[in-house]
């Protein structure tokens, strides 16, 4: 049985738990944070970098910050996980769903502005199985309308975008704010984990203060007031030390493990040409201001069936594909909240793509074997 | 240097973890966290028990599914760590805070009912020390007004409320809802960590749901459903099986742990009785339907200098023992939201509770030494 995903010890994550432990800090904001942080901040330019229990909580921090209100319009795609949506939706805002572009889940930045009205907040770019959405033009409305942009990086670690200028910037550094995930199913793994990347520094002081509870513990800690106490909301989003430990034992083998992913992925992509071209299936596609970080390998069939023969058949190998996002505006939550637009590109998408298996320990050439030669 | 507090390895958490990862599961609601979750619900007759990333988390799933409104109010004690208040302020709620009693921290039930409006929609005992409040006057005042009591048990793992008919129930076990924390300085630690306790079961479907962040996961994998979606708000509320494996070690062995915090607690207890009074220092006192589960040792002495006084001394030798919570409503973000009322009992708290070192393997002998002998 080949699975969807196999999480990967790289070898240390549980001597640095150890670690912890002796230390005597196994709550959050220990060591082991202050190290996966500096690590984000300097490899990716992050003005500031907080490790949260997730890529969820990072959103929800980020909609807390930029003082969300009942009926604030947050725009972003339908096709992207739940969490995109709760964590602006907890705080009393609309979702204004965009459409995807034609050939890439990413929403079409070129058609925002039209869903831009008085009440917009934020424009939430998803960059979905890692790749850059069109950053430039994106930035670019929300200085023209005055809007904060949050960057679902959640897929997106190690990753770029290139601006027209040349410019190469990490994704999740571009956004006033940006969230990245550490599930078990990413490249970098944690179980269940995330950060809040700061970009524009007038939100640093809140967040740090939000990320400990509402409390300014923080800035006890560095002398800067002389006792603690209750100054904002707040959350308990710090993550346990034993966490942080895993994860910087992870993120020590970045390289190691960014190698071998976009190794199955090219051979993914070379091996397939020609049998997708054959059954009318679509290889990923990567605009030129994208690079590619290997998060996901995906087909896109040419309809439904094609899709569920393709599981089918590949399940009968004992390999686990998987389709992705059921749109969030058809949603048994959503779609009578919805403003009743169709989303072609959106639902598209829903229906025809596939994940093929991509991990560390894969054997890429056994998947192949039963794709191509079946 | 004996510090305040320690974390505690029981020795399995490492190969728990190891197991987890070489399972292929690490993120949330694995094996462990249903070993995790049925301990509690066995162990204590909770009707279902949840997981969560924090205490403070719990009490943000409980703010939720009582559909809390802006405007309504929670009656809580002013004496209790920030996120107890938190969770409910972030639904819009307004902070009824309530007095403790002369003798203990917990608030006083017999001055609850003066509190209640037609807008108070919950009351949130907070068990100090782990020590029950008094909940058979607490529950009768809910069900008089029609409230929800959602007991912060953070600190009340293991420990009990004997009624005056002589039942003996688990904190944690009796309001509608409950949350407890794995917190680093509680009893039983995953670092960060909490658990939602369902105990009126007309919130365990939604719980689930609000839980696996607004869709109904959880159905789906036990066949209810034919696919899962958005249905719901919701949050990551689940913590990784990394964390869930700690805390199973943790939860395997309580009952040593327990024992152990019992023998400090009773050293501790017998052999400051003298001392104590002569010098004015209060002991912990224990009301008759409650239990101990020695999670805090503290002592109240008789007024701030004092205070600041023993805690300087036994700093001189190199013990850390530390003060405790800030009344909330003084605090810089509620007291110019807070009414008015002057809480004596818990600013008298605030400026002269003390609390020693406590931890699985300390030498409280060396501790004494250092309180009687100086």
């Amino acid at each position: 049985m080949i699975p969807f995903n196999k999480p990967y010890l790289t070898g240390k994550e549980t001597s640095y738990i150890e670690d912890a432990v002796k230390s005597g800090k196994i709550s959050g904001n220990g060591k082991y944070t202050k190290l996966c942080q500096a690590f984000f901040e300097d490899r990716y330019r992050i003005k500031k970098a907080l490790l949260t229990t997730s890529c969820t909580d990072a959103l929800e921090m980020a909609a807390i910050l930029i003082d969300l209100k009942e009926g604030d319009e947050v725009i972003m795609p339908s096709y992207t996980f739940v969490s995109t949506a709760n964590a602006f939706v907890l705080r009393g805002a609309k979702i204004i769903f965009a459409d995807s572009l034609p050939n890439h889940p990413n929403m079409d930045a070129s058609k925002l502005e039209a869903l831009i009205t008085p009440k917009t907040k934020a424009i939430v770019p998803v960059h979905y199985a890692g790749v850059a959405c069109d950053m430039d033009e994106i930035m670019q409305l929300a200085t023209k309308y005055n809007l904060y942009v949050i960057e679902d990086a959640a897929q997106a670690i190690d990753n770029y975008y290139v601006s027209k200028t040349g410019e190469k910037k990490a994704l999740g550094s571009i956004g006033h704010l940006a969230a990245f995930s550490f599930h078990e199913t990413k490249n970098i793994i944690s179980g269940e984990g995330g950060l809040l990347a700061i970009n524009d520094e007038k939100f640093s002081n809140r967040a740090e203060i939000i990320w400990e509870k509402g409390t300014n513990r923080s800035a006890f800690f560095r002398g800067e007031v002389d006792k603690y106490g209750w100054v904002d909301v707040g959350s308990s989003f710090l993550p346990s030390e034993i966490i942080a430990a895993f994860l910087w034992a992870q993120l020590e083998n970045l390289d190691t493990i960014q190698a071998r992913r976009k190794e199955i992925w090219n051979t993914y992509y070379n091996t397939l040409q020609s049998w997708a071209s054959q059954n009318n299936i679509d290889l990923p596609w990567l605009p030129d201001y994208a690079t590619n970080n290997a998060h996901m390998f995906y087909l896109v069939c040419k309809d439904l069936n094609q899709r569920t023969a393709l599981i089918e058949q590949l399940k009968t190998h004992n390999i686990m594909a998987v389709f992705h996002y059921i749109s969030l505006h058809t949603s048994p939550f959503y779609n009578g909240k919805h403003d009743g637009r169709a989303l072609a590109n959106t639902d598209h998408f829903s229906d025809c793509l596939v994940r093929l298996p991509l991990f560390y320990e894969l054997n890429e050439k056994e998947v192949l074997d039963k794709i191509i030669l079946d």
